[in-house]
């Protein structure tokens, strides 16, 4: 059973605060055996603080030995079992870049590729073309017109570009027309399904132009379209949790996770300072707050350990601007482990801590991940992290008489 | 798939016993932060020599974050999934009296209402009017005559009573007739299936003459019917654990479940120790003792911290009448926490300790929620237990070759 089936069930109204700090790839290794993680390092007195007041455990993001991508890493976090829900990846893509998909869109990943006299492609990145030279020519596409379509073009980086038709009618369940290998000619859009017809028409008109727009440039000559994907249908944080939720989030692809299960969008903070200023602001409007830090992520996936150190580090020193709120639930997790010895996400559970009144506290003074594994909350999958916040908050009847 | 899929196909018969106590609301919750809960308060030599030999786990009644009521907290224990079986509030609120439903029975909860003149309900609890004055109102109801329907009335507890139909072709689908406001008449009985229509003819010629038999009662001059339900269908203790299991317990929601998963109910004790005086009069014929204390539940919902302390130490004296009596396994748990800081149900898991020969120890030799959460049991669903009690009893083959 879906635990949505619960909490839209058991849902209660109150005035409690949900904070849900998630530090990006949170989760470390050690250099050597025997050794310390990044969060084992990093002085965190103010996470100690919370340690010896909550209740911790490891989080399994998805399942044992599964490394997730952003996209489930965050599903499981905000309690969307990831492997019932899935963001295509056109979706993930425009969401990426902080496109506001809207129901019954369809967003398509695109690579400039180059292909010689005879159409077979040469390059299918086009020689990895520059941000700078690439974006300029996917705007360029926005000459394309179709009628009864409304088209946008975006430039992400490189040769890649996201394509979004907007129309009546447009499944998402088109086949992928790069071939994955040279000297054959780009595929044809292809309908999976029934309802995929029409965008499949609509992708080979949108090809035929641009390969007119397209003709001239020496090494972007053409382009192909990949993860053909409508909007993903989630299910909002309201009608799940009851609960009115704000992002405060810097980069796009977190904002666009949260807007996908209906969080609002809250502030343009660029530091963590301004998330808190943020933060603050919205503290009376909404009852559950996600708020993202990127860089525990970033630097692990450059491999670079005391560098994540050091984001470990000035994340611990906003923890107080947190706690003077007096959230009613604070959560500190991960959307998945980002060990700077892997420099890669990965599939070791990630330590997490929560504090409530009644969140029966463990013995732990400090929080990482060789204390987190004998934490009270056990080992546990992501997704059952909101039930645990909604029960400490209050928000949870009980389940049969 | 289904435990008992296993259990049906894996089950032993042997000459082992097993014994399940249950303290009803066992976990609890410190009063402050760094302090002790319940259990942990409490002297318990006992408990402890147990925990000595025996292994431990923090026993998660539903689902993390889910707090139970008595009906799916038992059905965890018992092994059925509780979120597979559900019971039915009427076939609950039956049970809970003490009633034995039969197969096909449909069981109603009713309230005493307060209609005026124009027939809508101006008090939907007839002025919460008193036991002393509602049970024989109730047992007026008996007067109903309804041909070919076997018709049963019991009173409960101040306007509410039980109703009770037994024929042929009684679906329990019918929505609940109480508007849930006031101002407005109640709601015909409306049948929900095709299978509950002759339920909702039955539930209207009832209301008709019940209407008629209440009508000069000042206060409680008509009534509702809520939550129609069936006996649940669970398959039987026999069936899937090829156990022959006696129930020992004092109050009749208890005897109730057992019942419902074909337990038989043995003795009539009031007190614990009376229950132990049955257990050794039972010993012979029984091959699982499910014994359920009640007042662990009972202190901690009246927020009572040191009666449930007292309780519980209480319950830890009887444990060496359990253990003379050397079962092959002995386990003490609970089906839920009930920590007297919250006065009601909660999710927290719930120490669980298992003793046998075979049950590989844990190093704890005290038996609590702090030490629980690191045994050897781990963290894990109590529709697991019996698995595990079975296994240990000797009770289950190989699964596969």
């Amino acid at each position: 059973m879906d635990m949505h089936t619960l909490t839209r069930e058991l849902q209660l109204s109150n005035a409690s605060k949900i904070v849900m700090l998630v530090a990006d790839g949170l989760g470390g290794l050690p250099r050597t055996p025997g050794g310390k993680t990044e969060l084992e390092t990093a002085k965190t007195p103010n996470l100690s603080a919370l340690a010896q007041m909550g209740v911790q455990g490891a989080s399994i993001p998805v399942k044992p030995g599964i490394a997730p991508g952003s996209g489930p890493g965050h599903l499981g976090l905000f309690g969307y079992n990831p492997l019932q829900y899935k963001i295509g990846r056109g979706a993930l893509e425009a969401t990426g870049i902080g496109f506001e998909l809207k129901d019954g869109d369809v967003a398509i990943r695109c690579n400039f590729c180059t292909i010689d006299k005879n159409g077979n492609i040469s390059d299918r990145r086009a020689g990895r073309i520059s941000s700078a030279e690439s974006a300029p020519l996917a705007i360029s596409l926005r000459q394309v017109k179709i009628p009864g379509i409304e088209i946008f073009v975006e430039p992400v980086k490189e040769h890649r570009f996201v394509v979004v038709f907007r129309g009546e009618g447009l499944g998402g369940n088109v086949a992928d027309t790069d071939p994955q290998i040279t000297g054959v000619p780009p595929l044809d859009p292809r309908a999976n399904d029934k309802d995929s017809h029409r965008t499949a028409q609509v992708a080979t008109e949108f090809l035929a132009q641009a390969k007119k727009i397209l003709a001239s440039h020496p090494k972007a000559n053409f382009h192909t379209m990949r993860g053909f994907a409508n909007k993903p249908t989630l299910p909002s944080y309201k009608e799940v949790y009851g609960l009115k939720a704000a992002a405060i989030a810097v980069y796009p692809m977190y904002k666009g996770l949260a807007r996908l299960v209906g969080m609002d969008i809250v502030g343009s903070a660029q530091t963590l300072a301004e998330q808190m200023d943020t933060l603050e602001l919205a503290w009376a409007k909404y009852d559950f707050f996600f708020i993202h830090f990127k860089y525990t992520d970033s630097t692990g996936e450059d491999g670079n350990f005391s560098e994540k150190v050091k984001r470990i580090e000035e994340l611990d020193t906003i923890i107080p601007r947190i706690t003077k709120l007096n959230p009613t639930v604070t959560i500190v997790t991960g959307d998945h482990s980002t060990p700077s010895y892997l420099k890669g996400h990965s599939w070791h559970p990630v330590p997490t801590l929560l504090v409530s009144d009644c969140c029966r506290p463990d013995p732990h003074t400090t929080f990482n991940e060789t204390t987190c594994i004998t934490g009270g909350l056990g080992h546990f999958e992501a997704q059952y992290l909101m039930t645990l916040a909604m029960a400490n908050a209050g928000r949870l009847g009980k389940f049969g008489a």
